[in-house]
This record gives structure tokens, sequence and C-alpha cells, in this order.
């Protein structure tokens, strides 16, 4: 019956995706609709309900190549062992609204999934950071040393977007977790149904009014594949870091974590980072198949958004979640050279800012006119072919800068410029332990908000299953 | 001083950026700092905000190749005319965080001006879908005739999938909307310095906790990318639609918004709404470029989401600016061709959904059996060279279907169908009414909020010129 | 040892889909490698090259969690066997020449396979072409009816594009058809090789020269990626016309490629090409992972564009197959609907660049000047509600058009519009017949040098299997 | 007549642009078009060819928002000058295949000009690494030390991959380079015109066969959007290790291309390549642009392809020039660390395989044999605190391993290791000198190709304006 080159490309992947992945949502759907349908006093939708508790227990038949999909396989089931239930089922319902459904019920664990993640690499790096408070080392600007900070400073800033991640995460839940239910085709039906009702029962927040929209829109999926691509693109840029410093030997992975070559007996990869590297590049890849997916098709019922894009998705969250543990894991316990960048913050010049300050305060001049004459100071000891760490207060005089050997050495010493940076936000080991404390209490706020999520939609599952009042 | 190439292909078309779009945030920023650095009793501090007000209101300086860009050629005037003041100036300031400032500082802008333009669409939306409640359209699933609804049931589709956008880009400002200010170069500084004041004089919703965060994340950028991404999509299927209809002259656009052709003497094209599509396809596609600077690159203050993303992301707000305004204007005063539409839903066969209902409701049997045997009838029709149209109660009683003629005029009669489909959210009129209802009270308070959020904005901007107290 | 996370996340599925996928390829490469080493006379290569023969028909060892990854898995069977052929095999070679080589031997084939669906389909469409010659229909230019033209010309364009896609193709692989062997880590070796041969032996036009480079480079990966994307767009626009026919009843598929309704009973979705063009949708996604996966990595061996692009490349290739052969089993046995076609032709206005080209021919005027005079008898008939099928020659006179009833029957017939487009590349019978002959010569060319490539590959895995002399 | 919005999001933009950019295409275009219909007889064909050249030499006319575009405002400027002449010249003419046609003379030359960057960055690289072929740097995999090279060997590869791109840019002219002229709207016409000729004076390699693909096609585009895709991926790898190069200080750019910064006086920052990065990360994003213009849009003449994406190929090849200039320049003059660079080639381990490769050969064992007892060695020397350069015989004799001092120190040393590389493309200086000369032959090639179609460009232009016979 149908063609072979649409069997092979098309109805058996669906099948076997279908049936690794969706069927628990399947069971879930079609309970909630004949109890909403009972409820309506449909005849005949109670044996339905009881039927799927009983079926969702069997195991599922495999693929028939003369049946179109996994749902009209388990419409034949139903109407085998009793055909009013089938017929009952099927009232005020479409595989249009139904598979819908599905795919938001299946995508908003998939996303609780991707916070947890998210929620679990903050835990980590909020632990290290903890650790790390006075591990002076050198940032960077522009590829170049620019000023000490603390490695907490650093982990406590990449944990301060991640935050931001996880935040877009439940806010794009929200425009997931809402009921296509009752849409039918598309306009409704001419059977009163209670759409509230099915909408509660799946723990959906609540329907989507508009049913021409409920069967049609792609925003919501076109968010999801938008969030990982922001959270891929900030986690791309740390594990870039993570290399570097890799590269440098001042932080390197366990021996689960890094590969030998079969050439070279000396190499210690760290390929957990540069495979976590390449899982964000894939996973963002993904996305644009969702992007396009949804460019330049009808609004309207399609498949384009619909079963075909639920592999892709897949494919993304995979992708995703596979980044986020190779990360976590590289960070679980890595040993941290931080002598050498406790050394490199010494012998570099990445302190003279507060040089600059100093001045500024002790001469009462402006920072510009400061700036400017440590630049002068600089310019003298490079052409010498000195560094900023061999200068002496005579140096200094002759450039014009009249500090004491102790404001000098203070000035340039990378763990006071670090514990004098007290701003808010800033590196200074006091002021970063309030920032920690902050941060932890927002990541408890966000395990709560996460796990309240988790058991409100389990709970809806047990209830559906009926093992719940 | 400068290589040509370097001055050619960066400094130049930076500072002609920034002469043209960014200078009013620049004083903006460096006035709030001025005012905190005051309110810290910073000496001379007083003086430079009233320099910075006085220069703001004369021409800015056309480029010149010595200076590196429009901060120090600000700098500079202002040493020039008080040293004092410029000394202060550049207290507790770097460029870095200044930059970022200012990119907020325009994004937020760029946001709401984008925001404005889908309020405006939606009035234009439901203005037409108030008119157009009674209008019977065909619906097409999977580009064939579905079933009927209204063309104002369509169109609320799109105006709900449009208020999730608003929804989102209001969202993103939660998260665009805060301040680097005292970030300094990445770490803060050692100064006493205020962030909460300079963040409450920008209007900014608080500081950036994390300096390092403060100056290095790109993910407010890539989240900007992603909202007009997201909304790009609905809208390219949104354009697609009224192309198809436009292809078959159920919509034509007024004589301003049609092309002829310089051969074919007949053409009346649609071309705003094929530039419309286009402008969404060049704004997703620049939104790649925006991905692609915050991939694989240090976490740190660079470039790449730096000075070189601020003319894509223009380039970015400009397409879609323009691509909502091209579609807004064709669907100000479209000529519906509502008797074609009408036809062609009678003629059709895409109220038979109605008749299986109708019959499962009139022999008490499920929807199921309805449904097999209509099919059964349309299979016999079609093999005899008929539609439905033409079928009389005594072709359904030889399909076992026994209707009387009222019923089964009443079952394939579009307009009959519309009205029966009295679903929350579905096309019977007055259900349609009621949700417009609902849409146009949501729309009102988003732009009320638009507002509220402008006019904060604009008070910022006056007090800091010295125009409000 | 392993990390449980790298275990799970990388080292299990990369030794999942080496297995599946790149087995022969593995076998051909290493026996390629010790016969080279055997001419060049290093002790027990020769026992190498018979045990890996011997190896090859057995079953592979599955997935052991102590052994990094097929290739050790290899080297120790060998080892266990025969301790000296394992240490020759391991001399001047890494897996970083191996991995290459693998990969590009793997990429060949699937560009083979590629390239032979682009000329499967071309033959479907020349075979359609041949039949329609003659078949009017109305040719679209910014989506309003422009011209008559031929179905034959329509296939003929698109077709003519996929010869170039064919083109670029095979040009593809002359920079993936290159031997990275002998390039061991990056640097050589210090053992005299013959780079020549090993190259020869896997069927390689030439080694890479530069053994960096040949560890290194992904630009033969993103032009694959390219080759892909450039062909999916095209055959998107092509769906996109396919499903615009379908949704006017002008084409249709047959049976086994349309799909029903679970709600509407008289559905016969095309639901074969809106899966074409998810597939296209999706391959153009997937070429993004791979683009993104050479982005501002290192130049050097990383695993970005090795191991971790392979399962991207597969769905890359997997997804464009299929895409192709839906699309090609859609136009096996396509219905068209001819008469609605003529219909439209007839009753539009499409065949008026006709007129005006009689005009201009007839009066001897400008072409400029015919133009505007047909565009103001068009304005007239409007406004007065007809159109141009209800002109007659006085309504012409009216407007300064002098023709002859006949001259203007002819200039208006959609048959003989056609007939007189006789330039080169034009719709006339006559010359579309000759046009499509070319097409076919060219076709058939690129069918002969498919096949001498295939068997070129074949004949080089039978010789290092030991099956040809 | 024209909507507001239309102008100004549309007309007046697109005025600009092809007044900037296009004109002198605009009149190859007509001029070649008028020659061709006066050798078919056209009457006062001549006289419009006169008139062009004549209107060439003069100020174009400003915007004029009652005229649509520039081809209307050259044509009514014809006409009012001689009005039979305008009617010769739109005989058998349309603006969709003019304007293709316009499009592809621009592109050609916009493709020469981004070849000719790459040629000269090639000349670049070769220069330098002439000068490099005996600088030892350790080359890295999987972002680890890995073993020494020269940094003539790393540029050589670089520039073999460029040497691909330049070929994939010649080879996508073949399809750019192909006459759209005489396809008039989409069908011909029914005008003897002669297709050949049109061509040949324009200097296309043939006229694009069949006219509906010559108005419609995209893949010419997409295929320009791929080529620059491909090298700037390979550029960006090339960016990344300058940046990590310039961040441990082993290179350094010169004065002009490095910034400072507003509060760290010690900055200077290798800027010039940070921006090459961003300008190659923005051009592959605008290539997504051209992508989705050509995604699931019909298969026609539209504006999608058409005009709408000329600017955004405008700023595609503006950044990838700007990229590759900007990278140029940071070669032109960089300051190397060699003494850097040998040192940490000494002191790391990087020439370890050598040592395995040495053992394996004194001792007649396989390589695997030799690489098992070097890495314990290595294990043994890492367990007690030290390297392998404080190894002696002794602790070789320990691991097993016999070997003479001399053989061990030789077998250590950076450069013996690379002299020894003696492979085809290895990195020994006099295999590499060899290679060097194999590249220069091919640049010089690609050269004389690029000036051969440069000259015969500007040759075609020189006859169209009545300068050459």
């Amino acid at each position: 019956m149908w063609h072979e080159t649409y069997l092979r490309t098309v109805l058996e992947p669906d099948y076997a995706y279908a049936s690794e992945h969706l069927l628990p949502h399947l069971f879930d759907a079609l309970s909630a609709h004949t109890l909403m349908l009972s409820a309506q006093h449909v005849p005949h939708a109670g044996e339905a309900t009881a039927l799927l508790r009983q079926l969702r227990t069997e195991p599922f038949p495999s693929y028939d190549p003369r049946i179109e999909d996994v749902f009209f396989t388990l419409d034949r089931r139903v109407a085998a062992l009793n055909p009013d239930a089938a017929g009952a089922m099927r009232t005020a319902l479409s595989r249009n609204d139904l598979d819908m459904t599905i795919y938001r019920l299946s995508a908003r664990r998939r996303l609780l999934r991707a916070a947890q993640r998210i929620l679990t690499l903050r835990d980590t790096l909020l632990h290290l950071a903890g650790r790390e408070v006075e591990t002076v080392m050198v940032a960077y600007t522009h590829h170049q040393p620019a000023q000490p900070i603390t490695f907490a400073h650093y982990l406590g800033g990449m944990e301060n977007v991640l935050a931001r991640d996880a935040t877009r995460m439940l806010s794009a839940l929200e425009r997931v977790s809402l009921s296509p239910m009752g849409a039918v085709a598309l306009g409704g039906t001419s059977f009163p149904i209670d759409r509230d009702l099915t909408a509660r029962l799946l723990a959906f927040d609540r329907p989507i009014e508009n049913t021409y929209d409920a069967v049609s829109a792609s925003d919501w999926q076109v968010e999801l594949a938008s969030v990982i691509t922001i959270a891929s693109t900030t986690l791309s840029r740390f594990v870039h870091d993570l290399l570097h410093w890799a590269s440098r030997n001042l932080i390197s992975l366990e021996d689960g974590l890094v590969q030998g070559s079969s050439v070279m007996p000396q190499k210690r990869n760290p390929v957990a980072l540069e495979h976590a590297r390449t899982k964000f590049s894939k996973a963002i890849g993904v996305t644009q198949g969702i992007v396009l997916s949804a460019h330049n098709v009808p609004f309207g019922d399609i498949n384009d958004p619909g079963p075909d894009m639920q592999p892709t998705l897949h494919a993304m969250w995979q992708d995703f979640r596979d980044g986020v543990e190779l990360l976590t894991a590289s960070l679980g316990a890595p040993h941290l050279n931080r002598e050498k960048w406790l050394r490199e913050a010494r012998q570099g010049e990445s302190a003279v800012t507060e040089l600059a300050d100093t001045i500024t305060r002790a001469e009462g001049c402006g920072f510009r006119d400061a700036h400017a004459r440590v630049q002068a100071l600089l310019g003298t000891l490079h052409r010498e072919g000195r560094t900023l760490a061999s200068a002496g207060v005579r140096d200094l005089a002759a450039a014009g800068i009249h500090l004491s050997e102790g404001d000098l050495d203070r000035a340039l010493d990378p763990a006071a410029f670090v514990a004098g940076r007290m701003t808010y936000g800033g590196p200074a080991p006091e002021v970063m332990r309030r920032s920690l404390t902050h941060a932890e209490d927002r990541l408890a706020a966000d395990w709560d908000a996460h796990q309240r999520l988790t058991r409100r939609f389990d709970d809806a599952r047990l209830h559906l299953q009926g093992a719940l009042p």
C-alpha cells in the first residue's frame, strides 16, 4: 500500500522514534482526553480510560507496515478489544491536537532535564569557586594579560550567566506547557468539551486559546532551540578558556577524562573538554534545522514542526546535555597549578592599573594623568629591556612618580590588588564570599522551582495512570 | 600611526557607526558616572557633569585618524576645556564597562522599537479580525483544503503567537537593562564607587553583580538575536499564507504596494509581501553572525560581541522592523475576495468532518465508525466522478448513513460548520468575539507596559541632561 | 579507568558509529599502509597484510570499555595473533593520519551515493519533461501568473540547475579523494615511506602534500556541507512549487505517497513532498554544525572536524538522500491536471506580452510604446469589470491598437505563445526537444563519470582484500 | 503613488544601492543588448547604443520617488532624448533577465576581488615561510604540545588550504559568469535574437540555456556564500592560532595594529587579529541570509535572490575582504619570539616520538613495543617529579631501553627531529624548500589565471563603451 520509499524514509523511522520516546506521552494525552469525555458524559469514555491504563502496561506492538503510525496502532488495538471505547476515544480528537500535545509533553520533560544539567553545573562551579576565593589568576582581555582576579571571580561570573540561562529555560516552559487538546483538527469541534479540564489533567498551565494557533504554532520550538543556542555559545566560551589554561598547563583533567596518542607517548589530551566543545557546536548547528523547519512554510498544521522535527529536537537535547555533563565532569576534580598562576601574576604587569590608581590617590591628580605617567614609565623600562617588576622608586621618580617603596610594593602585589577590589561584585575575597552566598541562595531557589515542576508533572502522570486519586 | 588597513577596515567605520548611533548613550553613561562620582565626593566630578551637558548640545568632532575612537575624542575635548574634570571623569572608568553600558542602552531602545512594531501589527490584526468574524475561508492542512474557519480565526491565531513574541521581548529586556558600570576593566576598582546609583541614574534595573560577567557576557545579545529569529520565523509563515492567497487572487494589496513588469503589462505583483519575506530571511541570517561572534571565543572582554557586533545588531533590527512595517502596511487596506473564499468552502469537501460528527450524534455510533462510513461514501462518489456537493440522502443511505435532507444540508454548510465550532478558542463568531476581547485587553496591557518603559528611559535621559530634577 | 560520563557520551557512541560505518575503510587504510611498508622492506609488514585480510572476514569484537576505540581493538587483536606484525603495522602510523584517511574514504562513498540520487532525479525529470513538451502551464513570477510556458520547460530548468549540483559534487570529490597517509601525527616520520604508493593503493588522486595540512584541514568537510546546502535550497524551491500545484489540484501524488486524516475523511495529503521539504531543511541545518565545528578552533589535529563530525556528516547525507528519494518517488507517477492548467492559461492574461510584441511588429512601433498601450487597454477593461479574454478588435481600436481578429486570437492563444518562443533555451516544443537532447547527453556523460569512479574505488578495495592482482 | 513604507524600506534603499554599485553593469548589459539588436537589424538599436555610451559619462539622476528604479530612470532619460531608441532598447528585454545579468556581472568582479585578497595572503604566507624554514616551533594537537615542526611547515600547510579556496573560487566563477540575457521575462521572446552574441559581448562564457533557469536560479549565489563560508572557517582557525601565540608572547604585531587600554597602561592588544576573527564570523553569518533567501521560496523570478540579496552579498564580500586584509597586514611584519619557541621545544617532551622511532630502528623491535617502553619511562620520570630532559642513559636502561648518550641527545633534539622528517610534505628544511617551490609555482599560475580573467572582463567593458574595436 505505501510506497517503498515512503515507508523507509518516513513511516518506519517515525514509528521507531515514537515507540522509543513518545509512548508514555501518547497514553497520558489520550487518558486525559477520555477522562474529560467521561466528565462530559460521553458514553463508553470511561471504558476507554480503563483500557488505556491496561494497555500502557503491556508491550507496545512492533512496526506493521500496513498501519500508519503509533496512534492508529493503538486505535486498532483498542477497537479490537472494545469498539465502543475506541469510538468514544476518537470523539473530538484529531492527530493534529494529539500530536502537538505529545510533543509539548515530551519537550517540557527534556527542558527540565536540560535545566537540571545547568543547575548541576552551577553547583559544581559554586563549589569550586568557594574553594578558590583566594586563588589569584591573571584575567586576559583581548588575548593579553590584563589584571589579577581570582579563579572564584571568573567562575562566579560564569555561574551568573548560567543562572540567566536557567531563567530563560523556565521562562520558555511557560510557553511550552500549554494544552493544544480540544483544538481537534484546527477549529475545535461541535461536541461540548472541557478544554480546561484536559489541560489540568495533563498539568498544563492552561489551554492554548485559539485552536488554530494550537495546532500550527512553531514559536515554542524555535524558542527551545534558542535557549539551547544561547547557553551553548556561553559554554563554548567557557570551554575555550579551560582549554587555553589546559594548553598552558594551568589546569589539567583527571585521568579518566584524558586520552593519549598512538604515536606520541607523552600526550595527555584534555579530550573531554574538546568533545564538550563539539557537542555545543553540534547543538547550535542542530537548532538551525529547527529554525529552517519553521521558515517560509504555511502557518497551519504541517509536518515540518510536527513529527519531522522531533528527532531533531532529540539530537539537540542530547548534544547539549552531553556537552554540559562533559564540562561538569571536567570540573569535578581538576588539578589547578595555582603556583604558576600566581607567578605569572607577579612577573607580569597586570597589576599596573593599581599603580595608576595609587598615584591618583597619593598625588591627588586625575586618573587620566596617572595613566599617562605610568604608560611613559613602562615605555622607558621596555626600551631598556626591563619589566615593571625590576623597577624601584628611583625609576618612578625619574618618571615623575613619587611613591614610597612600600606603596610601590603594595601597588604591584597581585594579592593586594585583588584584596583592594572591594567594588560590589568585584574579586576581593570578602566581597566574593558575599556574592557566592547570593548565588547559592538563587541556585537553591532554582532547584526548588525545578523540583516543584518535576513533581507536578510526575503527579499528573500518576493520576492518569490511576495510581493517584 | 595606525596601519592604513586598520584605519580603513576598523577605526573609521567604528567611528562612523558610533557617531551616528551611539553618542547620546555615550553622554548618558558618562554623565551618570560623573554624577555618581560627585555623590562620592570625587573632586571636579561635578565640573565634568556640567561640561558633558554642554558638549552634548554641540556638534561632535568629525573623524581624526590620530584619535582612536569617540571616547578618546570626547576625553580630549573635555581635557582641553578642563583637565581636572577630565581626570575626574576617567576615575574608576574603563572603555570596557562604558562600551558595554552604551551597547545595552542602545539595545534596549531598539528592542522597544521592535516591540512597538509588533504591537502595531497586533493592533492591525485585531482590527481586521474584528471586521472578518463572519468571513468564511477554508483552512488548509498539509497544503490541502481541510475545514472551514473564518479569516478572523486565522488572524486571531497569528495575533496570539505575536503576543508571545511581545512577552519574549519584554522578558529579554530584563536581562538587557542591567548596568555594567563600575566593572571598570573587569575587576572593579579600588576607589569607593556606588554602582547602584549609576544603575538607577541610567534607569537600569540594577547593576550586573559580578564585574567580570559585566564586561564579558554575550548571552543578552544572543538572546536579542533569538527573539528576532523566533518572531521572524512566525512572520515568514504568515507571509507565506498571504502570498499564497494573493497568488490565488483571494487577497490583493492596495496600489502603492504592488509593482508592475517591464514586459508583462498585466502584472500587479504583491511585492511588499515578497520584500517582507526577504527582510525576515535576512534578519534571521544576520542573527547567525551574532551567534558566531559568541562562539568559541574567550569569556572575557573582547571585540567580538563588543564594538564589532553593533552594526550587525543594527542590521538585524533594521531588517526586522522593515519586514514588520511592510507586513503591517500590506494589511492596512487589503482587498479580500470574500465571495471566492465562500464559494471554495461550499464547493469543496472541507465541511465533511461535520457530516461525520452529525452521524455520530444522530446514530449514537462512535466517531471512528462515522469517519469510516463517510470515507467510504467519498470513495464511491469520487469513483463516479462526483463530489460531495452532488450527494443526496439516497447516496448517503446507500453508504449506510441515514440523515434527513435538512441534516445533510446543515452538515455541509460551511457557515453552519463554523457556527457550530463553539469550543473555547474556536471559530464560531460568538466565541471568536470573546477571544478578540481577551486579545484586545492583553494588547492594551502590553501597550501600557511599553509606554511605562519608554517614559522611564526618556525621563532618565532628561534627568542626565539636567532637564529634570 | 574511563570516567563514566566520558564512556557514555564519547567512547561508546564513537565505537558504535565506527563499528557500523567505518570498519571496511579502516581495513582498507591499514592494508594499504602495510602493503606500502612491505614494498619498503619493513620486516613483518607482509604478515600484517595477511592478518588484516583474514580479520576483515571475521566478526569485529563488540565494545570493551577498557579499550579506547576500534583502532586499538584491532591493534590488540593483531598483536595477540602476531606481535611482530602488530609492531610493523604501527610503524610510521598514527591515528591522526589514519582517521582522516578513513573519514575521506567514507566521505567519497557518501558523496558518490548522493550524486547518484541527483542523477536519478535528473533521469526522472528528463523523462517527465520528454512527455510534457506540449503541456502548457502558466509560469508565475512574484506569486502572480506571468506567461505561458510548458511543464517541460519548467522541469528542464530544474534539471539544468541539478546538473550544476552534480558538477559541484564531482568537483568537491577532487578535494576529498586525497591521501593523508604518511602524515603520521602531523610531521611525517623519520622512516622512509612511499606516500604515493599508499595513495595509489587507496585510489586517492595523490597524497595531500603538506603533512600538517593532511591531519588538520576541515575545508573539505565544509565543502561537502556546502554542496548539500546549495542543492537543498534549490530542491526546497522545487518542493515549494510542487506543493503549490498540489494545493490547487494541478498535480496529485499516487496513493502510496499520500496520507489521510484521523478526523477529516476527505483528506489526501501530499505528505511525501512535505517530508521532502523537511528533509532538506534538516540537511541544511545539520550543515551548520559542520561549519561551527570548524569555526574558531585551532588549525591542527583536534576532535572537532575529526571523529565528532562523522555522525553529523552521516545525518546530513541521510537527510539529503531521503529528501531526494521522496522527491523522485513523487515524480514517478504523478497525476497532472493538464486541462486545468490550460484553462488557467486561456482565461488569464498571461499571454498578454505577446500582444505587445505583436503590436510592436505590426505597427513598427517600439516595444516600450506597445507595452504602454496594452497596459492602458487592460486598465480600461478592468475598470469595466472585464478581462482581456472578452476584448475584441473594437476594444483594441479604442485603445489605439489596430489588429485583425486573427492576429488578436493568435496573440492571446497560450499554445501559440509558447510555440513562438523559439529563443535558444525557450519553451517552444521544437527548441525544448533540442534542449532535452543536450540535457540527456550531459546526463549520460555524468553517469559515465560516476560509474568510472565507483568502479575505481571498488577495484581498489578488491585489490586490498587480495581479490584482485 | 507609492506607499510611504514601501518607499522608505524598499524603493529608496534599492535605488541608493544600485546607484552606488550597479550602474556600470547596467550600462554594460544594456549596451550589449542594443549592440546585439543592431546586429539583428532592429531599427534604432544603434542609436540606443550611442545614447548609452553618452549617458554613462554623465551624472546619473538622483532619486525621484515617482520612478520605480534605476532601470526606469534610465529608460525615461533615453526616451526623452530619443523615443525610437528607447523603444528599440526595450525590445526582447525584461528587468528579469537584465537584473540577473547585472547581479552576475557584479558578482564576478567581487569574486575576483576576493580571490585577489586570497592570492595576496598566500604571497605573504609563502614569503614568511621562506624566511622561517628553520624556525623550530612546537605543534600542538588536542591543545597539548605534540611534536616539533617549523613555522614554515605550519604556514605552508595553511597556504595549501588557501590554494584550494582559490580553486573553489575560480570554479564557482564558471557557474557565475553565464549570461541570462535573452531570457526576457522567463520564456524568451518571439523576436529573433542572438543570445550567444550578447553573452560574448559581456565576456560571459555562454548563455544559460534554459530561459526559466536563467531568471530563477539562486544556486550560484548560495555557491558564492559557500566559498566564503569555507574560506572563512579555515581563516578563523588560523586567527585562533595567531591569537594563541600572541597571548603567549610568541608573536606580536607591529604598532599600527595594536590598541592600548583606557585603564591598563601596559596593554598592547593584537586587535587587528581579533577584528579579523569577527569579520569572518560576520561573513559566515551573512551567508546564512543568502541561504535563507533561497529556502522554501518559488523557483521562478522573485525578489528574494534578486535585488533584495544584493546588499547582503555586498556585506559578505566586504566583511570577508576586510578580514583577509587585516590578517595579511598582521603577517606583514610580525615580531617572532624564535628563542622562546625553541626553548619550549627543548624543554618539553614533544620530540619523544623520535625516541621511540630510534629504539625501533636500534633494537629492531616494532614501534608498538618501543612506544610502550617510552610511555613507561615517562611514567617513572613524572612520578619522580622529573622530565625527559633530565633523563640519562641509565634511566633509559632501567626502562629496558639501550641507547648511547649521542643517540639519546640526537633523539631529543628538536632541530634534529625536524631535520629527520624527510617524508614528502614533511617539515625537514630540505623537503620544505621543495614544497615551497611547488607552492610558488602554483600561486604564479593562479595569479596568471586571475589576470587573464580580469583583463578579459575589462576589455569587454572597454569595447562596450566604444573604446575598443
